[in-house]
């Protein structure tokens, strides 16, 4: 005989999300500000927003499956059309805002998107897409907030008006979408050329969003207000909208911009507990909390930070203050947060170690590879890709069933690192961002902190020379605070009190300012084609003694 | 067009949850006592014992879908199984350990038990359960620890001595079982009568783990050790052994009898954060501990308890160490905890007023509906029958697809309660007629058929009492033939012979005729009016041996 299961059959996905916000959600608030004015909204009432919004996109003709985009601040319009778009089967499309004008046709395009969600305080940015508009399928565009709508080619409406044409009765009891239909779709960073989309399934951002509650994890709670400085349209927010109200925490959005005093604002006078966001927000925070004499944050408990290395002197300012630093790491692939860590005081790497990430959330499991895709042992010693599986992981990229990215169910995250025998990840370096210096890796973050943390120096980027004797050496491009490079013999010296000696660059470049990517990043292929071309002017000193030539080791990695 | 989710296809359950035990189990411990002595061991051995189990079994001939029962105490064994049986497909049975004889064989013969794993300290019991055993499919018995073996109908071996008939390769990545597919049986209460069986899915298991590792719920992390003071049987043991692995916590299996001594010595020997049991067993500690001049707890922060309202003197005692009372709802039928809240010091409700129970837990769902079926509003005010659904709730028990307790996707639950503004869940009463004596349910009806069965009684009717130590004992009310009382000692004597001991009623009250409802029930109101009253002449006989702190499980069923 054969036993059944007999357990329910019911879906996870954002309506049982958005149910859950109908039927908790007189117990937390939205919070967002929009041209400094802040507005605190029940989180109920934004639910009931949200059923309206999904309501008038089906009454306008949209069917499940049909994508809706959003070009939109992290404000509360954007929210309801998170939770009110994908709850009825409608796919989410948040269009990341730094995108050049072709590359957001292109997604509009690839994806056949029908309704485009505008936040009118881009309507500047738009007037410059709208010519690309005419190679989309957009019937409608829908603009939030009051004033004139502007001319256009496609049909345009105010948000307010869309959802007045919501029918009276609304679905009491909103019905499941199958849990592994498409909810969402996002753009990985594209560094490396074009964006691709990774669309995620209800499925996954209901298990995302659960594990932030976690914990091992955010641990957000009914307890929490949550402070999300975080772009909506990046990895979905990082998954917190979603987890907010999983969690019945309060959620503040921080609208079009997260300047240091609109957050620091917010952190006193909405007794945020958790902040999230990457970490160069948190230290000019900091900076700006310092000049005004440091106050101690009364309610702020966690700090939920990703994207980049957490500088030491973030870590011990929020220590000091009592607030704990939880790192993450993720990436658009496996819906963000994936790695979660505490920080200890002082235990921020810079000093050629690895950076300690921590634990992979529940459902993520990871495995490091050695160059011919064979596993390593988890013994906190063998270092290789780091490559992930799980629920919330993609399997390929939209439009791409096996591409190269993805290693037999597992995605290869271009990460190297190792994973110790507790399960913990050792972050050691981007595979495109190492230096290969005789074999040997060359962790370019953890040497640009240690760079960043010596006088004068304001920020710094660190990329491969190509080198006879050791294949790559590393070449580091300095903004000076004075406009000047530091003596380079006194920064050679104090630099190897901090990494390893053979890690100190080579070669030496002033610069005014470093070239950005569109999520913030140095942008390092820039740097790479300007030294190629010969633009920087170079101060060589040369190769430090290197102590890998003659080990065994050097040969594992090559 | 059409887009897909491009995400991962993995399943949730419990290979992936033994694989965490694998990969991260160097970080845990599993702490279980047997005879006194205390075993600790590292998560990933047991782990890899429970692969080898699960590996010996099927080397054995089972198949996936086929079913191992346990007859086993809170010990390292028993959390082996619970993790390598389901890991490999087959199907779990933690067999109730105060079942009658002749229940613990239908179980047996209903879900086709090919194999029994069975704690050496319930050899004697299981003298006794011997000769039903030739109704039933079993095929082997393995008997935990040293020692003889039992002569018996049916082959016997060692546990230890099965764990070596493993193949020396074990599957190193250890592929998932379907997530819908049964992964471990669990049977009711049995209030109403005849156990009823619910079989837990892959999925519903591992979203429960999760969900109790929510800062909202349990918030089990890396950082507890958890004492969970719970009969495995009783639920999957309220889904701890999987919420701790799921966790990296600490876990603690008390063995066979879960004495305050016992429990105290955890506390103070082994660092416990969190606890978890009924409320009486917390109750005996803390008077223990009030014995010994009530020494802080050192750890402890949580105390999980359900099954029973948590007694004023209770959630006041522990509030004044400062440990967290988290109040849980639940049934076998919604994988244990479901509904759950923090009590505030002198919050705990008085007699009548509804228990403010706290809130679902992520993924369930409730409602309140009227006599008729319709749903009530979430008002606070409005009281009815609490339904709940969700992927941790039944659709129905083991071979009936839709009976009288599934109300069209809503599991009905039998409580009466109101559900608020926020979504918050307020028990009032039960509709069952059950006595909830120290967490462990009395059935009013089979103990009153039980009493009409015994010589010269014409009616009976059962009641609950308040009782200081286990908040509710039953109290008999009796009709009979000569007008007299008969011999109270040769009555529990009788009593015990055909139900368990601890059943039999504290209190006993002659009357001439039961007062009826309009229906021709016993009207229960009336009488507990009367007791309340003092119009009862009572004769009192006190509480017998309890199941829940004092006695061996074995001796439960005498």
């Amino acid at each position: 005989m054969t036993i059944e299961s007999t357990m329910q059959h019911g879906q996870l996905g954002v309506a049982a999300i958005l149910r859950m916000a109908l039927r908790h959600g007189t117990g937390s608030d939205v919070i967002s500000q929009r041209k400094g004015r802040r507005s605190r909204t029940r989180l109920k009432s934004c639910a009931e927003r949200a059923l309206r919004l999904g309501a008038a996109l089906m009454a306008q003709g949209l069917r499940p499956g049909d994508v809706v985009a959003t070009f939109c601040n992290a404000e509360t319009e954007h929210f309801e059309a998170y939770l009110g778009v994908p709850a009825r089967g409608m796919v989410l499309h948040p269009l990341n805002l730094r995108m050049h004008d072709s590359d957001l046709a292109d997604c509009l395009r690839v994806t056949g998107d029908r309704v485009l969600i505008l936040s009118r305080e881009h309507l500047a940015r738009f007037a410059s897409l709208a010519p690309h508009l005419a190679e989309t399928a957009l019937e409608l565009i829908v603009i939030t907030g009051e004033g004139p709508l502007p001319a256009c080619a496609v049909p345009v409406a105010r948000y307010e008006t869309l959802l007045s044409t919501a029918p009276a009765e609304l679905p009491g009891d909103l019905p499941d979408v199958a849990e592994t239909a498409a909810a969402a779709i996002c753009h990985t960073g594209g560094t490396t050329g074009k964006p691709k989309a990774v669309v995620y399934s209800h499925r996954s951002i209901w298990l995302q969003a659960l594990s932030l509650t976690a914990a091992n994890s955010v641990g957000l709670s009914r307890r929490d207000t949550l402070l999300a400085a975080v772009p909506l349209f990046h990895v979905n927010g990082w998954g917190l909208p979603f987890a907010a109200v999983m969690a019945g925490a309060n959620l503040i959005l921080p609208g079009a911009v997260f300047r240091p005093d609109v957050l620091n604002a917010f952190m006193d006078d909405c007794d945020v507990t958790v902040a999230a966001g990457v970490p160069t927000i948190w230290t000019d925070l900091m900076e700006l909390r310092k000049t005004a004499g440091a106050p101690r944050f009364r309610t702020l408990a966690r700090l939920a930070t990703g994207g980049a290395v957490v500088p030491r002197a973030l870590s011990n300012a929020m220590a000091e203050q009592g607030v704990e630093i939880i790192q993450a790491w993720g990436m658009t692939e496996t819906s963000s947060m994936s790695v979660l860590g505490r920080i200890e005081p002082d235990a921020t790497p810079g000093l050629g170690a690895p950076v300690p990430v921590g634990y992979p959330m529940p459902g993520i499991e990871m495995r490091v590879v050695d160059p011919d895709g064979a596993p390593l042992p988890h013994d906190g010693a063998a270092a290789g890709e780091l490559q992930v599986r799980g629920a919330c992981v993609a399997r390929c990229y939209l439009g791409a069933e096996a591409p190269a990215s993805f290693d037999g169910g597992w995605f290869r995250t271009g990460d190297i690192g190792r994973i110790d025998a507790q399960g913990r990840i050792l972050l050691t370096d981007r595979l495109k961002d190492a230096i290969k210096s005789g074999g040997e890796w060359i962790a370019a973050p953890v040497l640009e902190d240690a760079l960043r943390s010596l006088p004068g120096i304001s920020d710094a980027a660190v990329i491969a020379m190509e080198d006879a004797r050791f294949q790559e050496r590393p070449l580091a491009v300095l903004v000076c605070a004075d406009g000047r490079l530091p003596d380079i013999d006194d920064l050679r010296l104090r630099l190897k009190s901090l990494v390893p000696s053979w890690w100190v660059p080579d070669a030496w470049s002033l610069s005014a300012t470093l070239p950005r990517t569109g999520l913030g990043k140095p942008d390092k292929a820039a740097l790479r084609a300007q030294y190629a071309a010969g633009a920087l002017a170079l101060v060589r000193t040369g190769a430090p003694q290197h102590p890998t030539n003659d080990t065994p080791h050097s040969e594992k990695m090559k």
